[in-house]
């Protein structure tokens, strides 16, 4: 269960960063969806290393395959494996990690809770297993296009460095215009240079991701335990870095009093909608058709290029080298997998849907 | 599916506001556990209304019946099921919303997503059905103290005034001292006076719920979909009116460096440790021994007690009366919720991670 | 997990024989499904023990209580939760089994697992607890007959005497016509004597229970891990006492050649069926719009008015003496429990197949 | 969750008869078992086809690789994927079947349920992707190994041919000393013959494979919806063309009285057991530590070498030429995946036991 993603659109996600390679099965596509492989492609380039002087040198195709559930270019109903070989595996320099505990990273939980890890490259704790869920949302997001749902994201903060416009008043057709994913250009420059900065600094920075799904149908997620809400949340927090999220009005929303925040219900003509949207489209769990918009706060990359104090696998006092290839700051490539992670959760629930009404 | 929460340790919600009553079955517990029902009782006092005067004047013991699973004072391995009878139903307070959409809460989303609501009290929606969570909260706390875990919560924000002290610089034994469950006294007095006032405005305020989980085994939560931060972002943004979760450094971290953000691994004699723990407690999804410490964003309540302009059913322009009875600010009440919560996700993770290593 | 089944229409099952009593809770229910409360009450009374001389003496009423889950008549898409009240608990009659093993009942399997049993009655492994099931299949029909599709069964076996009709040359109308659920009178009378000689004999005999599940559509169950087959099988064999089912041709089968087995398909005008049903109505897991049939085999009850030598819980050999009430035969009582079981398959199968194509 | 099954040790099934190969993802095997390979190839090598001239002439070397989740030939705790490149598929050989419905194949059922369907040599659903069920079956025989849980089985009957001895009076050790995997050697010479014969006249046959698990520990298996005789069940009629399922005295205890058929307890020293054992050694749905034994029915092979009538997709009258590969009688073959699925069984159970107790 631990691996699996989904109630009805289910992923199973495997691989490890300097095995033979990163995977997913989804299980529960409907059939009869088009699998448009380059569209696919394209979103893996989104996510995938060495984009840029921003982003880790590690160079990586990511070229996939499908090895089950596709005929003739359409989803059948059967499982759909997607597999992404590895290629830059230069596991010899993770070497002299094998018998230490890096600062901030998953060596000593995987290494206490398993007794046994695979140290190359952070294995299986690497955000390298992301390209499949990447791929997994490329194909939810097929599907979302023929409701008319759309997932999009941005970054929205780089260390202390904040967009101070909300997305509304961003045209984000320009994210992909830029090498930080801001859609606002001279934001974007400057958060380029601080990201550069910290990478000459052999040092990593933190950042923020907003997400915006439209286009949505009212009645999407579930009340009790699996709200949408909650689901995006879960979703967001299991990519790695992530350390906080919030919809709608956030933290920022506690501050504010029940008559200002409230979302003041009205006739828009052909449906029902709200005056504000302090709640981000989501009241009592469930979608009201409204936009979604929220934010995922991601830590600075653990791995930097300056050495640290830390303990072996015997608890001596050692120091770990700044050596190996990552990113300065994840946002920008994070910004593909806040999508795609969206897209699965708003696939999910569209199909769950289906079932909360009897049909003849 | 969706009224269920946990993998092990899982539990089902049911019951409604203004119904027979709320209620919860346990499974998944192992036997032989005592349950002590005082203890339980206790942690329903602590939830339940009309407390004092800046909670909901709506009276209700929120006395339990165990309907099965226990066999003289102790689980039996079988279901356990919790069942609080409703007695303060003064449904007929909300003939008068019966066709209408309250702005901010479920009504619209319920009925367009079922094409029927309960629309007593919130109904499903209702707040009220977080007794069964507390009740069942309450005996994964027995669990947990068993293994010496310990999940605590307390007021750290009502609306603009938030409290400048992290919980390490906190007595948490304190926090049930007073009403608003602050520990810090001084800003705890602020913060009546602020939701008193907020009260007789006829209005509500927002708020934050600190988490803090000590006393932790390495080696709890799963590391890619099943990871302990997502698993407890999932939880807390399961109860009514949260709008955000972080952990750790939370999205303050976002502004770090790498260098300064990472926890340094230092031999602590019997265990190892980490020098500071902006990870909060957890590193790759999984717990690292340290305290797992986490804010919670309430947003203001949506019932208030002034006038509001909404549509009915039919999509006509309404007023909205402010009636009913509610709580000004959630966050105090909230605090037992927040820590069961807490608790369900520890002590699932705790029956899971045995069947993460063979035993002979 | 382990008292839940389905995955759509999910029932959680709760209770003990000599509790508070049994009950279960339905997450999944779609909203708006008419709950008539007086066909789920007859439904229970066809399970109720003391219907006639062949069953059990034990005065049960088995009026049921909806806890949550129905508003005005109607499912609201809530967790529907139906709890049956035990009456005629004379737990006193268990005294004499608290510390010893009866043979053939899970007395041992119980202690051995928990460490702690609820001894009266069979506490937990009761086939009492059957009656939330029944109640549940009886919402299940109610689902299915908006479909068409209709879950009967009969007693086709008691002891060595064997029905020599298949289903079609049976008028399934009779079946509740005798005291022993046999749709043909003349078979129905020497089962009904067969039964009360063993009974007079202080024994008791096995059976079998044939379902017949008619008005298909064709498309119904999954085909890998979640076959139609399959999952009638484990829901059948969840049944106590069960120790067998086969479908369609099931062990007769196997002296066949593939050449007379072979269901060849007809174009039958409106749709396309096959000539012979040797596939009992399923191929590669999924209904084919035939009718399925199938049958469930049934031990002899454990519980006799015997002696009979057993151990005790220090594992001296004891003596269990025959007392309390119990059934001579299972099976009459079993009819309503397979039908139940079958309709919570065939509902939870209906609602899971929504999820296979999109809709727009 | 169609291609999914287990609850700790859960088993992902992925692949089609002629697509790039079969495969499946473990996720949940302990870490640190060590994964011998060539144990693994040698469960595939007696599922794989073209064994003798009784199986299919299809060419498969069914060499596996690993994907993902081994780190220096041990588990890491990660999910493991095993994946089978398919080598011999004549997909030609299937064109002729493109637009016709074979009978009592999958074909019409696939077709209607998904309105697209991989006809090549029955897509997925050919039994071919048992050969992942198999691999993870290996894994999990490792695993029990260790416990001293063994998982056999072997060919009790091929069409009326029917081995009149219980698997106490054989030795299981000879199973595999012949080509049909009947442990008696004078039965299975028989057994020989007839399924030649069969082949010879192009026709097929079924039969009866019976599974023996022995070395069982107490208290495997959960009460109600899991239990352990109905999850076995559930993973037997998960096999293609299996129609029937019995454990212990099954079908033919229906005839005994209670007296007859109890497993009366007796201290057998270093444990407590029973005389008989027509349970089967599952009581109330948990291992009483004898062993369980079960039969499982196996139709006849739907693919014939006769010419068949059946229907086109647009429901026009046909011919099914007799065409292409496959076994005459598919017991022999399912002898591995009978042991595979119950050791998954088994494995699963074990691990999930873990948690119904508490450990300091």
């Amino acid at each position: 269960m631990n691996n699996s993603f989904g109630n009805i659109f289910k992923i199973t996600s495997f691989g490890e960063s300097h095995g033979q390679g990163v995977g997913i099965v989804i299980d529960g596509c409907p059939a009869g969806v088009e699998l448009d492989e380059q569209f696919i492609q394209s979103e893996l380039d989104r996510r995938k290393p060495g984009q840029s002087r921003i982003t880790t040198q590690r160079k990586e195709a990511d070229g996939f395959e499908f090895l089950s559930g596709v005929f003739e270019g359409k989803s059948t109903g059967s499982p759909i494996t997607i597999f992404i070989r590895n290629q830059d595996q230069k596991s010899k320099d993770y070497d002299h990690i094998k018998d230490i505990y890096r600062p901030s990273h998953a060596d000593f939980t995987y290494q206490e809770k398993y007794g046994v890890r695979d140290y190359r490259g952070g294995g299986r704790s690497s955000a390298r297993i992301t390209a499949g869920w990447v791929a997994a949302g490329a194909i939810a997001k097929l599907i979302l296009k023929e409701i008319g749902i759309k997932c999009q994201a941005f970054v929205s903060q780089v260390g202390e460095l904040k967009l101070e416009k909300n997305y509304l008043e961003l045209d984000l057709s320009k994210t992909e215009s830029n090498d930080v994913r801001c859609p606002d250009e001279v934001t974007a420059k400057k958060m380029f240079e601080l990201i550069d900065n910290v990478r000459k600094n052999r040092d990593t920075v933190g950042g923020v991701v907003t997400g915006v799904i439209s286009g949505n149908p009212v009645g999407l997620g579930e009340p009790v335990f699996n709200k949408l809400n909650a689901t995006l949340g879960f979703a967001m927090l299991s990519i790695n870095a992530v350390k906080g999220f919030e919809l709608g009005s956030g933290f920022d929303g506690v501050k504010m009093r029940g008559s200002d925040h409230n979302d003041a219900f009205e006739n828009k003509g052909s449906e029902i909608g709200t005056k504000t949207n302090h709640s981000g489209g989501v009241q009592g769990g469930i979608s009201n058709g409204e936009d979604i918009y929220f934010n995922v706060a991601f830590k600075p990359v653990a791995t930097i290029m300056k050495d640290q104090s830390s303990v072996d696998g015997e608890g001596n006092a050692i120091t770990v080298k700044g050596k190996g290839r990552h990113d300065p700051c994840v946002v920008p490539r994070a910004v593909p997998i806040v999508e795609a992670m969206s897209a699965l959760v708003m696939a999910d629930f569209y199909l769950l849907a289906q079932t909360n009404k009897l049909r003849g």
